[in-house]
This record gives structure tokens, C-alpha cells and sequence, in this order.
């Protein structure tokens, strides 16, 4: 075969579909009982929506083109701007808080030798249009709620909090000048990446007098309490730095997560646009990048020319969870099934049987038959290899007494059953489970 | 706001996505009950995959780029090439028939003034691996059943099927030539889209002997047996072409479909690939482009110069179909609604209230609370804005007698319940339809 699939994209087969349709339900779902709206956006936007906050520089990450009308485009590399258009445009009539999710693919021009994907699922879960930390604790909250539903523990994952402001006056009682901190933050995010020589060299341009060793053994100060002493120690805004901080922390305990998470001030994260608490989600035993990344970004309409809205959430791309859960044998058996294999005795009830294959498909149950007409034995089968529950056989007994047979493909057991009762109302005779849940 | 969506695309706030939502999921269980599986593909492919079949010309109509390595890509405008491309990559291995549907974003370069979408949402639903008409009958019938379970009915909707050779034996009959019926088939496609004088005109080039009405009467022979008959007297090629046209047609009746459909020589369809029946779906009331468009085509894959996998299928695009179901009003209700709403009686209690609300989210209940500490009565009203069914207040009998009051907001009832009970398993306390189904 001469064409093949874009390096670095995916196809998804019936059986690598099921699983992602798994995994985009439950994040749908999880998303909904939190109470979350869907919401979604163009797959490109225009280039400047991309370029305003983060500079020409990032075109290079960016799948770019020009319409005939030579306006410029990108493939979405992230969610948040589109976001933070859509809530600015209506920004007086959306009540707030705006609590919203998503589920887009999202693309990035990796190169595709080094195995990375230029296309993924994302789950986005943002609230918007308050500054209460309820908000924040909530976001972290659904994604652990996701993570518990797919049987993760606090021994597979951990979620590392921080906070810029906290961070930023941690930095500041090292010596920092504050005008140095977004570039500190931006080298601490590639803390795990860059070689430690390379580190240290970096981290003496933007701090000449401040030792390497110092810089990290400050940062690795785990306990929470004397992290925010030395913070509170920074004057009014290490006060309310501190304060925002153990509030959050309080409320991840009232919503009974806060087992899942720890403060790790070595969590800045990457993009720009973030002003508050920061976090990501790490699995514990495996050599996996971030599972998730988010944080609060108090001045993201702003940087687009919008009202101020401040907001909070987070994305998780799809491969890394599920290298995860595959790693973990956590991946359910979803395995295809139909409800129903409906075969015919003879030819001559073929049309018989397709008017029974449609009654029971309107009546929501999934039912299919063989295309072919062949021996009854090749038709069970087949209904055998599709993992049909049940077969009905169409024969003599529907034009004699008005009877169907129905086969229990799990148990064997066999039946008559009336074709007329069957077919207005198959659930109290096929039991529990069917019409299977999609 | 200095940021838009850019034009022909959509953004879909939640009460917009509530209804993309709905449509989805109903292509997506249509499709299940049928036995269709669920595939997905790459949202950009090598632009090759689209040249191959339909040259240079069609880049025109394509969103394209290249990515660092010069690599040319492009934004699928339809899904055919890439099932073919999938399908044919594993041909030995997929067992047959291969049913299978898929729910993709498509994208087309359409100029924007003319208010025609860039980018939407198609249902694509295709059987490969069988010659046989009743693959051609079922995916018409899934179809079908889509628009009976969104209330739609013959006297709405007419689904016109045609079949390639049938078309091409009475376009012999008139003395169009073999090498021509192509071309025919081609202009023919866009007959409405085109002034009179201006089909007279090219058609004039193709048949320059045959007058238009020649043609146009020949076409608008809407009775079946008549045609085959002509069709018939065209040799043995005319003689299959109507043998398996009407196997099809009986088909259709046996899946009780055929009331939908009309036999309508006229509808040809714009893709070269269609090599058998092609059929389009048109309102009968609204002017709107075709809602549905599909065909067989058995020669995609040597196309594509993969082995011959014959295959037949539809591609349904949201728009029109949403654009009809709004016009005739059979769009449903679809505000959002919560299972319930926590209301915390006094501030103390507000770290209990999320407990709670935990406890009902993790029961699989959709659930919220007010972010704002307020008074009692504020947050009922804010629980009736958010249309949820029940509230539970969390007050003084918690903490004295282990109870939460609960109100049904649509009655107004109103009783004390055990907490304990309650948060173990709310279902039967709450009563049929909570938690509501997605």
C-alpha cells in the first residue's frame, strides 16, 4: 500500500476506537456530574490568537496556512485561547462561574522521528469568572475523581500543587530580582529535561551570585508550614501568597483529595499566562511525561484585548494516561458486543428475518445478521465470533405458531418465544443488560 | 474583543453544544444498533491521498500546508480516501463484511462571504468487503432510521436513489457514447446548480446531436419499470445493472424502508469513484443543499493501489440536517439540568456541603453548589436558574440527628432523609430519572 498514515498521527480501528471512546466518556462524564458544560471551537484559529501572548517565536510549533484570501491560520495547539476568546466575546452575559469542559484534538508540529504526536485527544476542564480558590480545588478535584473512577491510588499518581506567587516570593528571599523570576520559572519547567550542566549554566546567567545548590535544596523544602513562614516573611504579598495557598489546601481536604496531592514548589509549569496555583499530575513508578498540567491564569483575556476574567483549569492529553493505565492493566475489556444475531432457517425467511433485525434495532437493541445466506451452524458462528448474547432463529415455528427460537449464547440455553410479545418488548426477555450500555 | 472566530467555522458555546451533542450521540447509537463500529482517522492526511483520485485541481478546495520536512499535508474534506487507506492496510486481516462508522470534522475551503462552512461535522457510515445490494440496503436503512427517531417522515424527506450503470445504459440508449457518460454524469450532478442556458450550453459539447429535452425527459422517467425496460434492451450489462437495481429495491422494502426512497435517475452524485447505486437525501419543503449524499464504490481501493475491496457508504453533514430539524421544529428541549444542588444553612457548614456534594457527584448524580457563601434563600434561587431537580440543605439536623432536608424543586416537596442512606445510595431516594441519563 503506497499511502499511509501522517508520521506522528494516528489511526483509530474499531478496537483502538473503543478504548478512546472509553476513556473520552468518562472524562465526559466525570466532567458533567462536577457540574461542567461542554463547549467547543474551530480546529483553527487565526495565527494571532497563538502569536499575541506567545510571540512569532511559537510558528514554528504550529501547523500554519494561508486561506486564498491570505489570512493565516493554525491548527490549535491548546485550548485555553480559544477559551478565553469565547468567554471575552460574551463575557457580560454568561453567568458566572462559568464552569466548562472540552474534549478537542489538539495538533503540534513535533518531529515526528523523535515518536511524539502531532495529533491528541485533550481533556480541558477550566472555571471562569472568579478568584475564590473553590475553583481551583474543584478542577483538581474532577481530574482525581477521574483518576479514582479508572482505579488509580495515591500510590500510582501524584498531583504537585504550587503557586507562582509562592514560588516568585521563595525566589525573592533567595535573591531574585522579581523583573528575573518569569525566566526562573521558565528554566525551572525544564528542570527535569536539560542536563544538569546545562542547568547550572543557564541558572548562573539569570542569577550570577546565587549557587545552584541553594536554588534547589530551597525549592525541595517539602514542608508546606516553613515554605510559607519564609513566604509570609516577604511582606503583605507573601501574607496573602501564603494565605491563598493554605485556603486551597484546605479546600482540597473538604472535598477529600488532598490524598492525592503534595506541594512541590518545582512545579512551575511552561506557558506564560499562568498567576496563581499551579499543578501537574506525575505517575509515580513510570518514566512518563506530565499527565496533566493546568493552573490559574488570572490575566489571559487581557493579554487578548478582552475584560479581565480570571480563570483556572487544566488539560490532559490522551497518551500518556492511557501508556498509564495500559501499563497498569487498568484498561477495561471492551471487546465488541451485540445484543442479538439474528439468523434464518432457511432463504426463503430471509426478508422475515431482516424485518425482525429492524424491530429490534428500533427497539435500541444491537442486532445484525449474516450477509450471506448459509447453513445455520456457519450463521451461529458467526454470531459466536461477533460475541452476540443472544441469537434468534427464524424458522418454521414463526409461520406455524406465530414463534421464535431464542439461544442464550453464553449459557446455551434455548427457548420459544412469541414473536409478537418479543418483538414490542425484548428487554423483560433478554434480562438485565440488554440493550447493552454503549 | 480583537479576536473572532475565524469565518465559516463555528464556535459552540454549551447551549449550542448541547445540540451538536444530541445529534452525535443519536448518529452514534443509530449506528451501533445496526452492528457498526466506530473508526476514527487522522484530522490532516498526505495531500496525495486526495490528488491521486482527483488530481492537482482539488488543492484548490483543500486547506493545505507543509510541515518542516516539506512534507505536503491537507485537511481531510471527506473520510472515503481515508477508510480506503485503512481498510486496504489491512485488508487480509479485517474480517468481513467491515461495517463501520465514523463521526469526523471535515473541512473544505469554501470562500467565506457565501456563509458556507469551512469546517463541520460529518456522519460517515460504510460496509467494505461485500458486492452484495443488501450492504447497499443497510446503509440506507441506518440512515433511514435516523430520521424516523428524530421524527422525521416521507412526507419530509425523499431519499433519491439512482444507480450509476442504470444512468449509464439509458444515457446509451439516448446515444451518448461510453467515453462521454462520465462527463454526462459530471454536468448532470450539477444541474441545479446551474442557469439553464448554461447547461444547454456544456451539455451541448458532450451530446452535440442530443437535444436537452431529449435528455431531461428521458431522466425524469420516473417509472422503474419503464427504465429497466429500456435498460434491459441494452444487452447483458443492462440486464445486471437492472437485476441488481431491483434486488436493491426489494431489499429496501424487506428492511421497511422503502416508503422513504423514490427512484430518481436525475441523482447521479459528484464523486468520480461511484461505480454502482448512488443516492442523495433532499428535503421536501426547505431549500437546502442534499442532507445526505453516498454511492457504492468498488474501485476506491485500486485506486489507492491497494487490492480491489469493494464498499458502499453515505457522509451526512450536521449542518443541513440541523437546519431542517430547527425549521420543522423537531429539535429537542435540551437546557441542562442538574440532579441536585447543595445548600449550605450557615458558613459552618460549608465544608460538610462538599462532602457531600462528593459523596452524590461520585454516586454517578450530577451535582453543584454556589461558590459564593450566601444566604439560604439565594442559593434556592440560584439552584432553580441552574434548573436542577432537587436541593438538599445541609443545617442543623446533620450534625444533631444525621439528616439533610430534601426538596424537590419541581413539586416543592419537601422531607428529611438519613444522610447515611442518603449518600450510600441516593437512586432510590431520589426516584426514576436521577441520575439522569447523559
Amino acid at each position: 500500500m503506497k499511502f499511509q498514515c501522517p508520521p506522528g498521527m494516528r489511526d483509530f480501528y474499531p478496537e483502538q476506537m473503543r478504548v478512546q471512546r472509553w476513556l473520552l466518556e468518562l472524562w465526559r462524564q466525570v466532567s458533567r456530574t462536577f457540574g461542567f458544560e461542554e463547549y467547543e471551537g474551530p480546529t483553527f484559529e487565526f495565527l494571532d490568537l497563538y502569536t499575541v501572548k506567545s510571540g512569532e517565536g511559537i510558528v514554528s510549533e504550529l501547523f500554519s496556512f494561508t486561506d486564498r484570501g491570505d489570512r493565516r491560520f493554525a491548527l490549535r495547539p491548546e485550548m485555553t485561547p480559544t477559551l478565553a476568546r469565547m468567554v471575552a466575546a460574551k463575557a457580560s452575559s454568561l453567568p458566572r462561574p462559568i464552569k466548562w469542559f472540552s474534549l478537542p484534538r489538539m495538533f503540534r508540529a513535533e518531529k515526528p522521528q523523535r515518536g511524539r504526536l502531532r495529533e491528541f485527544y485533550q481533556w480541558n476542564v477550566d472555571v471562569l469568572g472568579t478568584d475564590d480558590v473553590i475553583a481551583d480545588a474543584e478542577v483538581i478535584a474532577v481530574a482525581i475523581e477521574f483518576l479514582r473512577q479508572v482505579g488509580l491510588s495515591p500510590q500510582d499518581v501524584l498531583m504537585r500543587v504550587s503557586s507562582r506567587p509562592v514560588a516568585a516570593a521563595v525566589l525573592e528571599s533567595l535573591g531574585i530580582a522579581p523583573e528575573n523570576t518569569l525566566r526562573a520559572f521558565g528554566l525551572l519547567d525544564r528542570f527535569d529535561k536539560l542536563e544538569p550542566e546545562e542547568f547550572r549554566r543557564q541558572w548562573s546567567e539569570i542569577a550570577p551570585g546565587i549557587s545552584c545548590e541553594a536554588l534547589l535544596s530551597r525549592l525541595e523544602t517539602a514542608d508546606l508550614d516553613d515554605c510559607l513562614k519564609l513566604v509570609r516573611s516577604a511582606g503583605p504579598q507573601g501574607d496573602e501568597a501564603a494565605d491563598q495557598f493554605i485556603k486551597l489546601w484546605n479546600r482540597l481536604a473538604d472535598l477529600g483529595v488532598q490524598q492525592f496531592c503534595c506541594f512541590d514548589l518545582k512545579v512551575v509549569r511552561g506557558l506564560a499566562y499562568y498567576t496563581g496555583p499551579v499543578f501537574e499530575l506525575t505517575a509515580r513508578q513510570h518514566q512518563l511525561r506530565a499527565l496533566l498540567g493546568g493552573g490559574r491564569y488570572d490575566n489571559l483575556t487581557e493579554l487578548l484585548e478582552g475584560p479581565r476574567i480570571p480563570g483556572v483549569g487544566f488539560g490532559m492529553g490522551d497518551a500518556p494516561i492511557l501508556e498509564l493505565l495500559a501499563a497498569t492493566g487498568k484498561l477495561p475489556d471492551l471487546a465488541d458486543e451485540l445484543d442479538v444475531f439474528v439468523i434464518d432457517a432457511a432463504e426463503e425467511y430471509f426478508p422475515r428475518a431482516l424485518q425482525i433485525v429492524q424491530a429490534l434495532r428500533r427497539a435500541g437493541l444491537t442486532c445484525d445478521f449474516s450477509y450471506r445466506r448459509q447453513p445455520v451452524s456457519k450463521q451461529f458462528s458467526q454470531a459466536q465470533k461477533r460475541r452476540s448474547r443472544y441469537a434468534v432463529v427464524v424458522g418454521d415455528e414463526l409461520i406455524q405458531r406465530n414463534q421464535l427460537t431464542l439461544k442464550n449464547l453464553r449459557t446455551g440455553e434455548q427457548c420459544l418465544v412469541s414473536a409478537s410479545n418479543f418483538l414490542t418488548d425484548p428487554a423483560p426477555i433478554l434480562g438485565p443488560n440488554c440493550p447493552r450500555q454503549p
